[in-house]
């Protein structure tokens, strides 16, 4: 029978424990799929914990798809163990060329995928929407997937919003380029320095005006933004990559005022990973703040459920949204229908915030052990961990007379893939000595590899 | 059991009639999901046809997946019914708002679809590929899918590439959107003289320089190309839309010396539907005449499988594949891994091949059909059709005195939607009384409702 110790006093509720040694044993195939798992009762006899302990386990279980129960008699595994790639695949991901361990890339963890429910899903929309799955989606997405969005942002975000200021697209990257087409190739848009690099070069790649704003602790600098000569301000105020700063209730009102200062001006509000804030409660998205139409909301589900699930999606204000039903609606929707009719499915019936609450909760157990793992390392006399708090990144500042470029070309040398904050400032850089952990698409031992790397080279 | 009367000496094959009777029962229910079809024997038996026939008939409907076999118990009518929505959908598409026949909007037939195959590679790629589909694909798409295009490229259009030089995105109007970045917002596109209205709609989204050349019928005049100062022209020498010309192989020289005329000039070869050609071999693509790396080829999955299946791709030739790599490859693939494996394994298991066979087939009757729909009606006398042995489309000369606004309006207000050749041309229009016949994505029924609307009229 299943044999599990747990740890007392670690903070982790004692099901949580249960509940993740199984869910582990069955994605690494140790429970094989199918198998039986004992009852509920000879498992609390076994190990020694109460019957309701193990009942909250797999009722976690269950509606995360990791098990199923047969009326009558008992439960089993689900199929989820992850096969290999039955195809030669000689190409890579860059991400993936040779490196031991990656903190760089901003990944996702794909272990924890209710993969079950969404096969499911699938399933389901495959039986019941033949047609559709065939017929063409309105240019601006599937209305079932609009309505579905529109419900999870006023539940969960206090959005009011309606489908038809909904746009789906393939991807943020492809909706900056709408934004680009909508607001018009002679605008100047400002992006925060440093910013992610990935969205200038959609700009540039656009051949737009882009030009760089600086930050301090709370947001972008409202005087520089005024001088910039801007008419659009791209941010991801709820939580800034790479320094991964709030943008402060005061600055927002100031940038909302900036924008209400021209008619052409307006704000890109990029929530990338808001939903993982690990303390506090979030401030409400700058669009909700927003009456005089100024704010595109933007934000993405490569970032909660997949990279390989190509949904992104903006909201426009109404006007905007006219204006692009008249100017642009003639482009068709570029997500497939089927995976869009999947997705409405998944976020309609509760499946969404289930999965974000889990990986939540995954995400800050993680968090809380690699920083516990830092804390116990050598390396801990050495640095200083920077907004712990935060979401899917934190920043380590070491102690060190080498160079970022030293101190990445020497952990590259052994195969751990790290970047530095000062490689995202546009010109000259700006502080240097801080790594970036991005342990989002990182295991714990994954994490440790590089951490002892990183330790000999400070 | 199944009695159905067959057509005789009407140029279709018994088999063929049986098939079909059989492959309609079952899309509109009237054979039931998983019901079991009588024996070889006995239907050859009751509808008085050789067992021969039977066979060849029940073969057909096995390899589009219409019906299985269970091995020593007959056959069985699979899943393929077309469920009712079930969602309330109340925005609808543009071309569904209330026309009782559209013969504007070039769609695809949907019936048709081999939906239960399409069903069981889903289901496969979900148990076989979950690492897979969670994980990114490179920006090109996933090899697996490079590879089938290659290898369905080489066969079916001689044409020979290798993966790095395909791209694969979420729709022809994305491509255009890629292409523009790579070759650069500086450049002037030239666009065919009619053209489909989509086209230019995507360039000027874009602001780029965007002029028209004249076509004749060879194809688009060189000597107005020259004229134009463009250094990049985009054509369907295979196909036009709207007007039918296949540029001859003459033309096709020209226009591709016009190309090596200067190193920034480019040819853009869209063959949006070059598989349904009915008479004569088609001519090869002119990227394979092509050696000095100035076409782009661009060919997409919406026209051949269905428009909700966002998938196209563009073959570069390889120094334009190396500069997309250093400066586009930063994008992600637009098109979900799961579509792209789906489809890879549809194109590698010879499933698309015989689909497009099925459908070649089908639309050719259609069209034979509808040719003779119109020469059996009185409009026969106050018409004439043109380029009949051409694609999914073709014109009907009109001889009337009214305008084709007038002809269009008064169609409209009885619920049919038509459109006229003048339309496609930029600036004054061309010959007026050339309705366009599209086809594919409507019945005969359809089609008829259409035809005597438009026989009042003229």
């Amino acid at each position: 029978m299943l044999t599990y110790t747990f740890e007392k006093g670690g903070g982790v509720p004692l099901y949580e424990q249960l509940y993740r040694r199984i869910r582990d044993d069955i994605t690494a195939g140790r429970i094989s799929c199918g198998s039986k798992l004992p009852s509920k009762r000879a498992l609390s006899e076994h190990l020694g914990i109460s019957k309701v302990t193990v009942e909250a386990a797999y009722s976690q279980l269950i509606a995360e798809g990791y098990i199923y129960s047969v009326e009558k008699k008992g439960y089993y595994a689900e199929k989820v163990s992850l096969a290999p790639f039955a195809e030669p695949e000689t190409e890579k991901a860059p991400s993936l060329r040779g490196f031991a361990a990656d903190i760089k890339s901003n990944g996702v963890s794909l272990e924890h995928f209710p993969f079950s429910v969404w096969s499911k899903l699938m399933r389901e929309v495959t039986l019941n929407y033949s047609r559709e799955l065939m017929a063409s989606v309105p240019f601006n997405g599937a209305l079932c997937l609009r309505e579905a969005i529109c419900a999870y942002l006023a539940e969960n975000r206090g959005m009011r919003v309606v489908p038809s200021q909904v746009i789906v697209g393939a991807g943020t990257e492809y909706l900056y380029g709408l934004i680009i087409q909508l607001l018009g190739f002679d605008k100047r848009f400002a992006l925060e320095n440093p910013s992610y690099s990935r969205i200038s070069e959609v700009y540039k790649a656009h051949g737009v005006d882009c030009i760089y704003v600086d930050m301090d602790g709370g947001g972008v600098k409202t005087r520089a933004l005024e001088k910039s000569c801007a008419q659009v301000i791209h941010i991801s105020p709820a939580h800034h990559f790479p320094t991964g700063t709030v943008t402060s209730p005061k600055r927002r009102s100031e940038i909302l005022e900036w924008a209400n200062g021209a008619a052409d001006r307006y704000i890109i509000e990029d929530e990338y990973d808001s939903e993982f804030r690990f303390t506090g409660k979030p401030l409400p998205p700058m669009q909700i703040a927003d009456v005089n139409n100024k704010v595109i909301y933007i934000n993405t589900f490569s970032k909660t459920i997949a990279p390989s699930i190509r949904i992104s999606y903006m909201i426009l204000p109404p006007p905007l949204a006219k204006m692009f039903e008249e100017r642009l609606g003639f482009y068709s929707c570029t997500v497939a229908a089927f995976e869009q009719y999947t997705l409405a499915k998944f976020i309609s019936d509760g499946y969404f915030e289930r999965h974000i609450r889990r990986m939540k909760r995954y995400y800050k157990l993680l968090r809380d052990d690699i920083i516990a793992d830092i804390k116990a390392s050598p390396i801990a006399e050495k640095s200083e961990i920077l907004e712990p708090d935060s979401g899917l990144h934190f920043l380590l500042k070491l102690k060190t007379q080498k160079s970022d470029a030293e101190l990445s070309r020497a952990c590259a040398d052994k195969g751990i893939r790290i970047a530095f904050l000062s490689e995202y400032y546009a010109g000259k850089g700006g502080e240097e000595h801080l790594a970036l952990i991005n342990y989002s698409g990182i295991g714990r031992e994954d994490f440790q590899k590089a951490l002892s790397c990183l330790e000999e080279q400070v």
